[in-house]
């Protein structure tokens, strides 16, 4: 691609770092803040600049959070016994969405994944042992993706809490909600029939 | 979508102020620049800064460039006799990359499109009309995208220069070079048995 302005072609090749934007979704975006009023790429800017810079992560389960201590470890209605283990940010928000869930979490931060580089250190998981130790945490629920990646990382932590009088549970996996059995894939239709439940549980 | 932080809920938004960037697809963008190096965010709101306060449009095609005049415009081997109308400077880009058309062009900035409210006073048409006027011109090529907003515009800078001693065109339209002919549809095809050209000039 051949660029009649140094500044286009900068901006176009910063925006084609982020994951999923091509060279060619990069210029139809830089584009499109040309087009409109300078207000808005200024926002976009100082967003992103404001978020990066002053952001925390909560010292407590590392979720993205403006204080010290995210909303979530900081509402004394939620029981602290339960301890939810996600992957990062997305999952979190994903499951207080669904207002089942009254515990407090803790975000990994990402997967072990050697392929990618990612040991356990590279993860948020010694202070979830040291926060196991301590006593106060009595349920430990793996909420992972259920990939190579997921369940290797579930039982590292397994391994490393297990002798510590704690539970460990892993969220259910079976047919989703409204999905029909025939087009279920086998693994998790297995799965549902092996660990299918009290039928009046699900009334 | 609750978010667990406001700098984060602020970033996702102005993020998803993109076109095709929904609220999902930009909290990932933004995630994964929490995951990088605080630089990779700083070059990125920097590169789109500068480039929204400082580009500048050259005075003569209206193509994006860094100075005045454009690189193409000011290129004296290049033939002014010739001027391309198309619509944005990805067509410029496009066309550059085919080494085939050594004239000049004239960017709109758009197609005429009363939906959305962009009429001729919105585009770069009247200083086109002014450059035929001043008689320089030989020939002006219209390649814009052939939709009814695309050939809308082309009927309505014909109409403003045909009483001036210019020649107009309109870029080929016909089978793409290594399509199978039964895929084609009726129209490009139509087009392209009407419009055959002589057989040696292909060679």
């Amino acid at each position: 691609m051949e660029f009649s302005s140094k500044l286009l072609e900068n901006a176009v090749y910063e925006m084609s770092q982020l994951p999923g934007i091509g060279k060619r979704t990069a210029l139809r975006l830089v584009l499109h803040l040309l087009r409109q009023p300078e207000t808005q790429t200024h926002h976009l800017a100082e967003a992103l600049l404001t978020m990066r810079d002053t952001i925390k992560f909560c010292e407590k389960c590392h979720n993205i959070s403006d204080v010290e201590l995210c909303e979530i470890c900081a509402n004394p209605n939620r029981d602290a016994s339960l301890v939810c283990v996600v992957e990062d940010v997305r999952d979190v928000m994903a499951i207080e969405s669904t207002s089942q869930y009254k515990g407090l979490y803790h975000v990994l931060g990402g997967k072990i994944s050697p392929l990618d580089g990612i040991g356990p250190q590279e993860l948020n998981i010694y202070s979830l042992v040291e926060k196991v130790k301590e006593g106060e945490v009595k349920e430990v629920i793996f909420a992972l993706s259920s990939t190579m990646e997921g369940d290797t990382t579930n039982f590292y932590i397994y391994k490393q809490v297990e002798t510590y009088n704690v539970q460990t549970s892993t969220i259910a996996r079976g047919i989703s909600v409204g999905d029909e059995l025939e087009y279920a894939d086998e693994v998790t239709l297995g799965r549902s029939i092996l660990h299918r439940i009290p039928f009046e549980n699900s009334l």
